[in-house]
C-alpha cells in the first residue's frame, strides 16, 4: 500500500507532517442529515479543498454525490485523513480498520471519553494510537481548518469572509472557535490554521506548537489554553519560538488546582500555580492576554509584521479626548511620549495652525482638513509623516482613520479614500520607524474600509484601548527576544550524577551546605562539633558572638524546639548553650542528630529569601525576595522557572514592591545586588545539581550586608 | 416679546431648563454648501424636529428652501435657541443681537477661545452671558442631541441608526461624540442626550450633571471629563444621583497638574491629584472606566434596568473554554460563584446527560440542543431558568446568545428565533433574581439579532471581559448606593466661626494640639514648660520615661535641629536634655519659642499617619496608612475626600497593603482598629473645623498599642 502522506520533514513534530494537509480524507459516518456528517462536507467545499474526499457509512449508497463505502477497510486506495464522525462506542472499529489500511492520521469528534471521566476509554485509545503509529486529533475535537491550503476537516461553522494569513489558533476548547473566527474576520486578520485540540490523547498544544514553529505559514500564535501538560517542554518551544522570530499569544484560563507541595517548604505557599505559571510565561517572551477580543487584536498586531523596538512612541489624533485617554494608557503599558524634538516641532508650527499646540500626543484637530497637500494624503497624513521622523521616537500611534466610513462611500469619495490609503501604505513604507493605524474602538471596520486596508496590507488597531494593550505585549516581546538572543541557549541540563547521595527526605543542614558550596553559594563559615568542648573551641576559631544549632535531617524547624542559641559572646555562654541545644536534639527523640553547628553571629543586615520548590506543570522554580512579612504577609516575591541567568535575578530583585528596602531606604542596611543575585543564582545551580529527585531547597536568610552576602541557613529536601 | 422657553422646574439647573428641548431654534450661518451650517439643518430633519427652524445669513435669501434673514434682529418672533456657526470673531456681535431680542439659550461652534489660549476673549463671553441672562453651550463645542425628544443643534454627523434611550451622554471633547454614537447603536444602547461641552465658558458638566439627574428621560448618565472645574460640587451631584439612583459613569482621562502643596506637609506627595480623583469617584459611587467600550457598555448595563444586589454568580454557558475565563475574570472583579444548592444540583442532574459536570459556572455543552422543551425555549434556557431559582445566587451571567446569527436567517430559523427571544424575556421576568445575557465578544451585534433583542426589551453584554467589568461596576454602584443611603445626608458643612485665631502659616504643637483636643482627637499629655525645673516637675507628674520636645511654629522638622529628646528616664537627664532642646530652638534663631513640651514616652506600638492637605479639585481630603516605609516608599495610603463617616476611615485601614500588620502579623503589636478610626476621623473633623484657611493638619505618629490610641505629635498649617 503506497504511501500518501507528505515527508518527513526533518526538525517537525514527525507525528503531525502533513497532517494538516491530506491531500485525501475519508469521512466516517458522513450523511446529509446529521450535523457533523454535513458540515465537513460543507467545510470542505467552502475552504476549496481540491482533493480526494471518501464517505464512509454502511446505510447509503452515496453522500453529497460521492459513492460511499462501507467501511475503511473498503477503500481501494490509501487516504491521509480520516475524519471520524461516528458515535463513542465505535471508535475503537473504526481506528483497527484505519490501521488495517494504513491510514496515519485521524481526527476524532465523539465525546464520552476523558473529560466524560472515563479514562480507561481515553488510554485504551491512546495506547491503540501509539501501537499503530496513528497520530489523533482529539477526541472530542471538532477537527482543524487549514486556511492556508484551502483544506479543512472541521464540523462546525466556519464564517464566512475568514481570510488566510499567518497567524494559527490552536484551542483546548471547541466552543470557542467560532467566536476567534468571527473576531478576527471582523478586524481582517488572517489565520493559517484554526487547530481544536479536544482531549489530546495522543497529540497535545506543545506538539502543535513545534508544528507551527516550522510552518511556514504560520508567524504568530494565538493559543486559548486550560492546562499545559508538560510546561517545561512549552517553555522550551516558546524560548525556540522566541529564538525564531514568531511570536506565542496565551490565553490561559482557568486555575490549576495546587499540587502537593512539601509542608516543610514555603516557596509553594507563597507563589502559587498561577503565579508560577505568569513568571513562566513571562520569563518565556509569550504574552499572556486576558480575553478573547486581546488575544486576537495582539496576534493581529504581531502577524502585521511590525517591529515595536522601543517603548517611544508618538501619537497623532485628531481629537484631544483621545489624547488623554491615549496617555493615560500608555502609561500603564509603561510606553513612554517623549516631547518632540525642536525641528520636529518647528516642522509642526510651520504645517499647522497657530494656535495649535504642539506636543506628544499630538492632536491635530485644528488643522484644515479641506486643506490642499499636493498628493492623495490628508494633512493628518503630513503630520504623521512628519513625527514619523522624529529621531527620538521609536514608533508612531496613528489615530487617524475614524472617518473612514463602515459603508460603501459614493463614487468621488471612494476614489479619494483607495486613493489616500494607498498614499498611507507608502508612507509607512518610507517612514523610518513603524507606524501603526489605529481606530477608535474595537468595532468591527466595515467592508469597504476593510477591502481598502487589506488591499494595501494595513492592520488596524481595533480601538485605543485594545491597541494599547497589543502593542505593550508587543515591545515587551521585543525586548524578550532580544535578551533571548542575548543569552543565547541556555547548557543543557546536567543529567547526573547528582548530588543526592540517596538522601530521601530532610537533609541535615550540615549536608545541605556541602550542596550549596559544591556550586559556589557563599557559606557562613559553620564547624560541626560534638561536644562543649569542641563547640568552644570553635568559637574561638570563628571569633565571638557565635551562634549555636542543632544539626539533624529531621529536625527542620530548629528554633522551635530550642535547638538555636544567638549571640553566645563567652566561652561559659557557648558552654552552657552547648548542653541545651543538645539536649533538646536528644528531647527530639531524634535518630539523626550529627552534632552541633557553630558559626559567627551576623550582626543586623538585610535578610533575603532563596527558594527553590517544583512546579507540578513546570518544573524546578526560583522564589526570592524579602524574608519575613514581605514574604509570609505580602507575597512580595519574584518568581523564574529554572535554568535563568545571574541577570534575571538581578531584575527579581529589583521588581520586588520592597526592592527600596534593598537600596537602604530610611537609613537601612544595603544590599549589593548584583553579589546578592551570585549568590542567588548559585543557590538555583545548587538545586538543580540535585536533579529529578530535588523536591526543595531554601536559603532563609541569605544575609546581606553593603558587599558581605552569606546563606545562614539552608534546607535541602530530596524525595525519589 | 413672548417668552417661548420652558416654565422654570424647580430643582432643575435653572439655566437649563428647555435649553436641551427649545420649540424654536435659529441658525446663524446658516448655509447649503459649510460643514457646521448644512449639517445642522440635515441633523435637525434627521431627528424629526418639529419647530420653527429660522435660518440667518446675510448673504443668502433662502437656505435649504427656509427663508433667511439678516441677522437675529430681524426675527419676528423670538426663538428658544441660536445655533451659532459664526466665525470666532464675529461671535459677540451675534450674541448682542440674540441678547437685544431676549434669546436665552446659544450654543457656540466657534474655536478660538480659552483652549487657544484666548482666555480673555474667553472671559468677556462668560461676561456678557452673565450680564444678559444667555445660557451658552460652548465655545469650540459642536452642540447637542437631544434623541429623546427629536431635538438637535449639533453639527457633527449623527449616524444612522441612533435610537432613544436612558443613557446621557456628555463629552469633555467634540471629538470623540461620533465613536460614542455609533459604539451605542453597535450595542442597542438607546440615549437620552449627547452634549458637547466645549470650552464650557458659561455651563459646565456640573451643570449639565445637576439637570439631567433630574431629567425624566435619563436614567444613566456616561461621561468624558479631563477636568472637574468644581471636584466638590460633582461629587456632592454625585451623592445626589446616587441616591436618586442614577448611575454615573466616567471615563476620566488626563491626569491633572499637581496643584501648589504645601512643602511641610507630605500628604500631597504620597497621594497625587490622580489617586485623590479615584478615591473621590469611587466614594461618590461613580463608575470610573478607562476605555470609550467600557464606558458605553457599562452605562447600557446600568440603563437596562438591572439591579445586582450581590456578588454571588451563576454562569451558564456552552463552552468549557468560556467557563474558565468567566472564572478568572470573575475573580478580578471579587464576584463570587458558589456551588449550587443540592436541590438546584439535583434538578440539573435530572436535565443534563449523566456526564455532564454540575459546576459554577456551568458548560451546558453536554446538553442535547435538539432536546423538546415544550416550548419555544432552547435546552439552555431551561438550565438557565433552573439555576436562576438557586437560593444562594444573586443573579445569573448567561452566555447563551453564541448562536444568534449575525445577519437574517431563513424563515423557519427566523421565527424560532423570535418566538425563543420572547420566551427569554418572560423566563427573565418571572426569575427571582436578574438574568444577564451575554454575548461571547464585543463585537457588534448584527441587524437581525438586533432587532429581536431590542423588541423584546433585552440588553445583550458585549463580551466576557466587558461584560463582567460592567458587571463589577454595577455591583459596586449598588454597594455604594446601600451605604450611602445607611449614612443618609452628611450634615452641612460648619459655616464658622473657625478655630483658626487668625493664625497663618504652621503652628507651634501647642497650638495645633488644642484643635486636636476641641475636636476629640486623643493627645498624649503634654506639659509646655519653660525651665528645667518646669520640666522636671512636669516629668514627675506625668511620669519617666518622657520626651522633651521645642514648641514653635517656625520649627516643623524638629529632630532635625536636635528639638527632640527621647526616652528620658531620671531628673538628671529631663534637665540636661530641656538645655540642650532649649539650645536648639535658640540656635534655630527662631522668635516664636513658646517653650518645650514634656510628653511619656510611649513603648513601641504601631504608628500610624493620619493627614489632611487640601486637594485643588476636590478640597480637603484625608490621607491615612502606616507611617514610616509604607507611606514613603510604598505609597500603602487609603484617601477619602471629606466629610467622611468613621466606617469609611475603618475601611481605608483594613484596604491597606499593610493591614495584616495592624492585626499584629508575626507577633508584632495589635491595633484597635475601630479606635484608631474615631480617632482618625475626629482628626478630620478637626481639619474642617478650620474652615476655608485649611491648608493642612497631620498627626504622625498616631500611635496604637492594643485599645490604646493616642496622637504623639501634630502639625496644622493654615493660610488666607
Amino acid at each position: 500500500m503506497t504511501e500518501l502522506t507528505n515527508p518527513v520533514m526533518p526538525g517537525l513534530a514527525p507525528g503531525l507532517d502533513g497532517f494538516f494537509s491530506p491531500r485525501s480524507i475519508a469521512v466516517v459516518g458522513a450523511s446529509e442529515n446529521s450535523y457533523w456528517g454535513r458540515n465537513v462536507f460543507r467545510n470542505l467545499t467552502a475552504t476549496g479543498f481540491a482533493g480526494r474526499v471518501v464517505p464512509v457509512n454502511p446505510k447509503r449508497e452515496t453522500v453529497f454525490g460521492l459513492p460511499c463505502i462501507r467501511t475503511l477497510r473498503d477503500l481501494t486506495e490509501p487516504v491521509d485523513l480520516v475524519y471520524i464522525a461516528a458515535p463513542t462506542d465505535a471508535v475503537p472499529g473504526v481506528l483497527e480498520d484505519a490501521a488495517s489500511v494504513g491510514i496515519r492520521h485521524a481526527v476524532i469528534i465523539a465525546a464520552g471519553f476523558g473529560e466524560a471521566g472515563d479514562h480507561e476509554r481515553q488510554s485504551e485509545l491512546t495506547k491503540f494510537a501509539a501501537a499503530h503509529g496513528i497520530t489523533v486529533l482529539g477526541p472530542n475535537c471538532p477537527g482543524f481548518v487549514n486556511v492556508s491550503d484551502g483544506v479543512s476537516a472541521y464540523g462546525q461553522d466556519i464564517p464566512a469572509g475568514t481570510k488566510a494569513g499567518p497567524v494559527a489558533v490552536v484551542l483546548q476548547s471547541g466552543a470557542l472557535a467560532t467566536v476567534m473566527f468571527k473576531f478576527a474576520r471582523a478586524h481582517g486578520i488572517g489565520l493559517s490554521k484554526l487547530i481544536c485540540m479536544g482531549n489530546e490523547a495522543v497529540t497535545d498544544t506543545s506538539d502543535v506548537v513545534e508544528y507551527l514553529i516550522a510552518d511556514k505559514d504560520t508567524r504568530v500564535i494565538a493559543l486559548f489554553v486550560e492546562q499545559f501538560r508538560d510546561g517545561a517542554r512549552f517553555l522550551d518551544l516558546a524560548r525556540r519560538a522566541l529564538l525564531a522570530g514568531k511570536a506565542i499569544v496565551v490565553l490561559k484560563a482557568g486555575r490549576t488546582e495546587a499540587g502537593q507541595r512539601s509542608a516543610l517548604a514555603h516557596t509553594g505557599a507563597v507563589a502559587g500555580d498561577e503565579a508560577v505559571a505568569n513568571a513562566a510565561l513571562k520569563q518565556a517572551g509569550v504574552a499572556r492576554v486576558r480575553s478573547i477580543e486581546e488575544l486576537i487584536i495582539t496576534a493581529g498586531l504581531f502577524a502585521s509584521g511590525v517591529q515595536l523596538k522601543g517603548r517611544r512612541m508618538a501619537a497623532v489624533t485628531a481629537s484631544g479626548g483621545a489624547c488623554d485617554i491615549i496617555a493615560d494608557r500608555a502609561s500603564d503599558e509603561g510606553i513612554d511620549m517623549p516631547e518632540f524634538s525642536p525641528e520636529t516641532q518647528q516642522a509642526l508650527r510651520d504645517y499647522l495652525p497657530g494656535f495649535a499646540t504642539v506636543q506628544n500626543p499630538l492632536d491635530t484637530a485644528a488643522v484644515d482638513t479641506a486643506r490642499k497637500t499636493g498628493t492623495a494624503a490628508v494633512p493628518m497624513d503630513v503630520v504623521a509623516e512628519i513625527v514619523s521622523r522624529d529621531p527620538g521616537i521609536d514608533f508612531v500611534f496613528y489615530l487617524g482613520f475614524n472617518v473612514v466610513p463602515q459603508f460603501e462611500p459614493e463614487p468621488t469619495e471612494a476614489k479619494k479614500q483607495t486613493a489616500r490609503m494607498a498614499h498611507v501604505r507608502d508612507m509607512m513604507d518610507s517612514a523610518p520607524v513603524p507606524v501603526c493605524p489605529v481606530s477608535l474602538s474595537c468595532l468591527e471596520v466595515g467592508p469597504f474600509a476593510r477591502t481598502l486596508f487589506e488591499t494595501n496590507g494595513i492592520f488596524i488597531l481595533g480601538g485605543i484601548d485594545l491597541g494599547l494593550t497589543a502593542i505593550g505585549h508587543a515591545i515587551r516581546w521585543n525586548t524578550a527576544r532580544d535578551a533571548a538572543r542575548a543569552v543565547g541557549t541556555f547548557a543543557a541540563p546536567q543529567t547526573g550524577p547528582y548530588l543526592t547521595e540517596g538522601r530521601d527526605g530532610p537533609w541535615s543542614e550540615h549536608a545541605g551546605r556541602a550542596v550549596l558550596e559544591a556550586s559556589g553559594v557563599p557559606l557562613v563559615p559553620a564547624v560541626l562539633v560534638h561536644s562543649s568542648d569542641e563547640a568552644v573551641a570553635a568559637a574561638e576559631q570563628l571569633g565571638y558572638p557565635v551562634v549555636l544549632k542543632i544539626c539533624a535531617a529531621e529536625i527542620a524547624h530548629k528554633s522551635d524546639i530550642g535547638g538555636v542559641a544567638l549571640n553566645l559572646a563567652t566561652p561559659e555562654a557557648v558552654r552552657s548553650a552547648y548542653e541545651s541545644v543538645a539536649q533538646a536534639g536528644r528531647t527530639a527523640a531524634c535518630t539523626s542528630v550529627e552534632g552541633v553547628l557553630v558559626s559567627p553571629m551576623r550582626p543586623r543586615g538585610v535578610e533575603l529569601y532563596a527558594g527553590i520548590t517544583v512546579d507540578p506543570t513546570f518544573g524546578p522554580t526560583l522564589a526570592t525576595g524579602l524574608g519575613g512579612i514581605w514574604i509570609e504577609t505580602f507575597k512580595d516575591v519574584g518568581l523564574r522557572v529554572l535554568p535563568c541567568t545571574t541577570s534575571d535575578v538581578e531584575d527579581m530583585l529589583r521588581s520586588l514592591r520592597a526592592s527600596p528596602l534593598l537600596d537602604g531606604a530610611r537609613g537601612g542596611p544595603r544590599v549589593d545586588i548584583p553579589a546578592a543575585a551570585r549568590a542567588i543564582h548559585a543557590v538555583a545551580q545548587a538545586a538543580l545539581s540535585l536533579g529529578p529527585d530535588l523536591r526543595a531547597l531554601e536559603v532563609n536568610p541569605l544575609w546581606c550586608l553593603d558587599d558581605k552576602v552569606e546563606a545562614l541557613d539552608a534546607l535541602v529536601i530530596t524525595g525519589r
